[in-house]
């Protein structure tokens, strides 16, 4: 694009344009200051095009950062609210807020789904993990739009505060073991928890758990205890077949 | 501690402390505000005593924190350093970067090793994961003694800087699965690598890998290829083993 035809688009932003900045302001609290940013976030790779030095343009590099900053903006969250909590508790809370389940939703109710670019809108990977990545990759953007203090603040009060409620978070025993275990019975598949030896670890004793449904191996968890790493192990087989 | 005790410490710290804020002074760079913080960083779980409150005083906490802030500072580090690479390449750097064996080197070569408290200094762990961690509770204390910008600016020019040869880390192909191998051979073990059927993820199909020495499972990795998932796996025996 010509520098003339940038600076009249600067000057006279198209109609789609000037919706797009008010919806992204109405989310973030602030008007953007660098739109690119944004419109990069909410553009998922079925939709990225080729850049010309050969890179498919979408928002997983965004991606990539946002999932960093939420993790330490969290951390220093969790780390602060519960000075008498060890680093177990912490990790495992902090894990049941940014795994993609929780993201998703979070991305629904900040309202970053309807401006997500994707290929096809009946995807059929739609209800999975799009719109929690598009949230990571979007709190990338603001990070480099605004700045850390922002985007902290950003995290804190749209997200943590406005829509994450921590108690249910913290006291929901999630259970994986028995929702993968109840799917399996409603399905009638034959369902086994194989252990392995405990293996020494850098830190602690570690225990390694694998599930297997109808003789195929689906998930494998690992844990301090055998509960946790079944657990781990359910969980993941949970998000492979969905059932979150 | 009456607090005319901490006065009286205050005015005249012991020489003990004036040597510790020597020594934390020159390794981030700035004379220390809370001195404590850095006692708590150098404090392994193995000396940590009970607290009041039945919490174990120790480094894991700050840990955590540092961990998180490592992981986003590289993170952005490598997002604009790399413009035109894919988050895959920057996931599989950032990994290479804040893995144990990369932050116990740094430990040393920072000088953080020779302040780290511990119960017993032949532990059988000492040249295990012990420094690594507590080059990222030093961080966490840093980030909550100086903030943000500062402890930014000191992992970027005290650690990315000064330490870390980012050229080799890329080029460096980390042949793990060689690695084990040669190990097995000299051992006289028999080793095995078992693959899984293609599991599908959340965002690309995934692989699944068992390392097998002397039939009993010692760990799996998973990955994007099944030669990654195979060098997953072979890291994590080679850190078992204490290969690296």
């Amino acid at each position: 694009m010509s520098i003339w035809k940038k600076f009249q688009r600067f000057l006279f932003p198209s109609k789609q344009e000037r919706l797009f900045t008010k919806d992204i302001a109405s989310i973030i609290g602030r008007l953007p200051k660098n739109l690119n940013l944004y419109k990069l976030a909410t553009l998922h790779s079925s939709v990225g095009k080729l850049s010309k030095k050969g890179f498919r343009v979408s928002n997983e590099r965004l991606e990539f950062l946002g999932d960093a900053i939420l993790n330490m903006v969290i951390a220093e969250f969790l780390f602060k609210k519960f000075p008498y909590e060890n680093e177990g508790f912490l990790t495992e809370i902090r894990s049941r807020i940014v795994r993609r389940a929780t993201l998703n939703k979070l991305a629904l109710k900040i309202g970053i789904t309807e401006l997500v670019e994707l290929q096809d809108k009946n995807h059929k990977k739609r209800k999975n993990s799009i719109y929690g990545n598009a949230l990571e990759a979007l709190i990338g953007a603001v990070y480099l739009d605004r700045g850390y203090t922002f985007c902290k603040g950003f995290i804190l009060k749209r997200i943590v505060q406005d829509h994450l409620d921590l108690q249910k978070i913290i006291h929901t025993d999630s259970n994986y073991k028995s929702k993968i275990i109840e799917w399996a019975q409603k399905e009638n598949k034959e369902i086994l928890f194989e252990s392995f030896d405990e293996v020494d670890g850098n830190n602690a004793n570690l225990f390694e758990v694998s599930l297997i449904i109808d003789q195929e191996r689906i998930s494998t968890g690992k844990g301090t205890s055998k509960k946790r790493a079944e657990q781990n192990a359910a969980l993941e087989a949970c998000q492979k077949l969905e059932l979150l």
